[in-house]
């Protein structure tokens, strides 16, 4: 599908206002674009149905859809047919890209109904507990992780900095977060970023993923904090290393540890701290 | 129920080997806990079933989901009946206060399966989009504007100072976010921290709600960016101003706008800006 001019841009121009010690002033002023984003899943047999909305930030949405699925669980390398936007007739400009169906080659690979961050293992009539959560996690990782050499600590110290020429919104707009796929000697793989921390990371993964390129390396570099969340996605690739600028959770270091997985926060040219 | 030595503190302590040019140094550090907990709905002729599954920080439990179901929809003023935590017999300590069920008077006010944010409105066979969102959640605001006086731009910039007092685990860890309902006078009336934005604001709402005082008032602060989610939250409460010490999105711009709820961003004691 071609790109069309109603498609929107990362980032959109507004009016405000702006008070400070020396009074009002009104001004333009950039904002990082926010939009839903549905993620469609469809295989032989089986036609397309939602199986997740996010608010994200336009472009590189077929990225996104893909880097999703593949750290819920729910596909691997070579599961992909095709990633499109909707085409059904009845849809405004709007939508249009609002909308991405992920073909697969096959059924995925467990039942996409059931997210299962937080959800109970099973094992329990009632009750959701971080141990459950961490051993779901765990169950659905791809068992691979990073054999590659480790990043040294003094050069996740300087990770931060070599992400930021990629941060061309957040130059603009001061409002979106950023990941970024580092090797062990510190070159970037890949770089994207969002209003969502977590649909950064997606992005990031789904590059990788639709490049048919090993999806882990060395060292993800996440510019916000590390919560479970984004713990979970880094151990979903079994990428060596998870580097944030800002400070893990307490589930977050209890995933790290019990899957092998290096947790870096507070990253900065200073210094940084390794939680697990 | 009373509380027992088991159930989970704000904080939780962690060995941690931090790097810096002078080479490494173990200590011990302190991070939030992030635990899930899964909110339960049940009313008259209905046993409680899930309704949503969030990772928190642990404590203002059934603040947060006194707070979420308001800012969801799901109930107003007066529709609850009793917050507790689950007690089936067979809960671990952990998973029994991880679970918070909330009883109602009566039926909710709407279908408790179907999360609005992001979905589509019905009215297209395919997709979702921003237009659908903004409607979606002023359809579900329950329609009482903040009627008092409005906060000054003067004194929303010195809001965040006046926040900062009740951010102790912020202080201990650097890892949370707070948010605060203010008067127009620049009064706090109650602030609350979690490792979660969206968390924040749910409990702040839930205490004024459970308190039976009123949800809304002049201005919510919150510590970081102004996303959809967190602006659709202060519409559902009908508060006058929403001030972000981060930026707001396109979408945050346009739903506030469409609402009528003055929405601040770049919230310091240096400046404010105005987006709405």
């Amino acid at each position: 599908m071609s790109a069309r001019s109603r498609r929107p841009g990362p980032t959109v121009r507004v009016r405000v206002t702006e008070t400070t010690d020396d009074g009002e002033r009104r001004r333009e002023d950039r904002v990082a674009t926010e939009e839903p984003l549905e993620i469609r899943l469809a295989w032989p047999g089986s036609p397309a149905s939602r199986v997740w909305v996010t608010m994200r930030t336009p472009g590189h949405d077929f990225e996104l859809a893909a880097g999703y699925l593949l750290h819920e669980g729910l596909v691997g390398p070579g599961d992909l047919r095709t990633v499109a936007y909707c085409t059904d007739e009845d849809l405004s400009d709007e939508e249009e890209f609002n909308v991405v169906t992920v073909t697969l080659e096959r059924p995925p690979r467990r039942d996409p109904g059931h997210r299962h961050v937080g959800s109970s293992s099973g094992s329990s009539a009632c009750g959701v507990c971080g141990k459950d959560s961490v051993s779901d996690v765990l169950d659905l990782a791809r068992g691979e992780r990073w054999a590659g050499p480790a990043v040294h600590a003094d050069l996740v110290r300087a990770l931060p900095e070599r992400l930021r020429p990629a941060q061309a919104v957040f130059e603009r707009t001061g409002g979106v977060h950023a990941a970024g796929l580092f090797t062990a000697s510190g070159e970037l793989l890949v770089a994207r970023e969002d209003v969502g921390r977590h649909n950064a990371v997606d992005k990031v993964t789904g590059a990788r993923l639709l490049a048919g390129a090993p999806v882990s390396d060395a060292c993800l570099v996440v510019s916000g904090r590390a919560g479970f969340e984004l713990v979970q996605k880094a151990v979903a690739t079994g990428t060596g290393a998870l580097a944030a600028v800002g400070v893990p959770s307490s589930l977050s270091v209890r995933l790290a540890a019990e899957s092998g997985l290096a947790l870096y926060g507070w990253v900065s040219g200073r210094r940084c701290v390794r939680y697990a």
